[in-house]
């Protein structure tokens, strides 16, 4: 069986944003728990996850610094939190594994999605990112960022666009057929778009659970694996009547997601991309939080969305 | 034929150290021709990279940023750049690929290099990195880096330890029976000693052409092809006498440096690493200039060294 994971961010830096390295490794140590026993079992695995606080982190000092080392575009930051993220989990899944005394390599491949440059949201960049500048800081920041008004002061809005393909889905199946675990996609991805056939880096942050959910189609995984903070998805979240959702086909939860259950900047985009996933093909898709993934795998637990 | 290419420094950003992100991907892209000729004639390729500029340009904004995000370790910042430079390279060749029509993936991979807590360089760091620091900046970096005094100022200091071994060597040697282009071991790879069974990064930088030579002899490569600015080894290089080395044994090289006839900053750790490659049984080792790649892989130009 193969299965795509995506990490939310809290499975990486704890609850803390301004974690240190430190916590950042022992939050990393700890969410490798459930992904060992599903090694164990010898399910075929990539694993996404997301890079907002290191991502925030970056863009901090990049402006603090700004006046001595130019900043970097925002989609070279993405490959940097990759790099960094990617050597987190690479080396406390391998330290996991070895302790329980299983030999599998593991890999993290840097990644680029495409993503259209017609897509509409290069329109209106919605996705605001990193640290809040002063007025005076955020006119200079307009040379290189969108810059939205913020409270009092401005943050970088960066563009959401729809993953389309991912580039290195190749090397990624290549991996996990011959039995190494891949780490991929991270942050949602590098954002790149195709002109007269070059790919070229571009200015965005793409969905990481719609980005895991395109990877996952293309390698043709059984199951996506959503994790997250919440148990399961549910009706009515944090409101009279709030329900969890434990067995729900596609259809039903577009219903629900319609009738506006789930909010855009956190249960909506999971949804969302459970409902491709199994529309295109996979078997399940498993909503669940960090610490109950393997139950989750067992069907004790969480949201399963099926065709 | 399998072939690992160590790039120096200037083949990702140029003559100009500060090169901003649009020059380095400019360099980058006039780096991969010879590159692209090798692939187009069937070369299993893995390319490994130096990282100066961009290590140096982080503990820049790191230091810079220090009162407000904590700078990370050294080792963590290897793995940034690991992120940054294999998606420069990746996007580079990728394109140029496809400009000649050639469907190829390429892959980077996150790369740990094993080293050991008792290498003697630990006792003494020697390689200054990054930028100069002033006597009152010293003493706070103190608390995470080892300073030497470097003229009126401080320079982190890190110790270089021999590469033991490359952790993540099956994924890349996958990729490239796989036909993938790889991406691996940028900077000297992400230095981590072993202790009780795990995997802990440490401080330190490894020397790149000696990290190659250790992937490429693990890997059982053909050729390390070592590019770097000049088109030879030369005897006497800069004085009075200058000769270049065409075909020469390890041998012999080794004599030659006994003669102290390459200094340990430049040429001397590509001329250890030649050497190590042979004797652990490679075919050959070539040293010559970016420009020149593809002319020395036809045997036309650069220093052999065979055993």
């Amino acid at each position: 069986m193969k299965a795509v994971i995506a990490l939310g961010g809290n499975a990486i830096v704890g609850k803390d944003r301004r974690a240190s390295i430190e916590e950042q490794f022992s939050a990393t140590k700890k969410s490798m728990k459930g992904i060992v026993k599903m090694i164990k079992e010898g399910w075929q695995l990539v694993i996404t996850h997301g890079n907002g606080p290191q991502v925030g982190a970056i863009l901090l000092q990049q402006k603090i610094a700004r006046n001595i080392v130019s900043p970097m575009p925002l989609h070279v930051c993405v490959s940097l939190t990759q790099g960094q993220i990617g050597y987190m989990i690479q080396n406390c899944l391998i330290n996991e594994l070895k302790r329980e005394g299983i030999k599998k390599g593991v890999a993290t491949v840097i990644t680029q999605v495409i993503v259209s440059k017609h897509d509409k949201a290069f329109k209106k960049p919605t996705k605001p990112i990193g640290p809040v500048y002063s007025e005076e800081e955020a006119k200079e920041m307009m040379k290189s960022y969108t810059m939205g008004k913020y409270g009092n002061g401005y943050r970088i809005l960066a563009p959401s666009p729809e993953p389309i393909s991912i580039v290195e889905s190749e090397a990624i199946k290549n991996l996990i057929e011959a039995g190494i675990i891949a780490i991929a996609a991270g942050g949602g991805g590098i954002p790149v778009i195709e002109e007269n056939g070059v790919l070229r880096g571009i200015d965005a942050v793409i969905d990481k659970d719609l980005a895991a959910e395109k990877l996952a189609s293309q390698i043709k995984a059984d199951i996506l694996l959503i994790l997250s903070d919440v148990d399961y998805v549910y009706l009515n979240y944090g409101k009279k009547g709030q329900e969890e959702i434990r067995e729900i086909s596609a259809d039903e939860l577009l219903e629900y997601q319609k009738e506006g259950h789930f909010p855009a900047g956190s249960m909506g985009p999971k949804v969302e991309a459970a409902i491709r996933f199994v529309r295109n093909g996979g078997k399940e898709t498993i909503i669940t939080s960090i610490e109950k993934a393997w139950d989750a795998i067992k069907g004790k637990t969480g949201t399963h969305v099926h065709k």
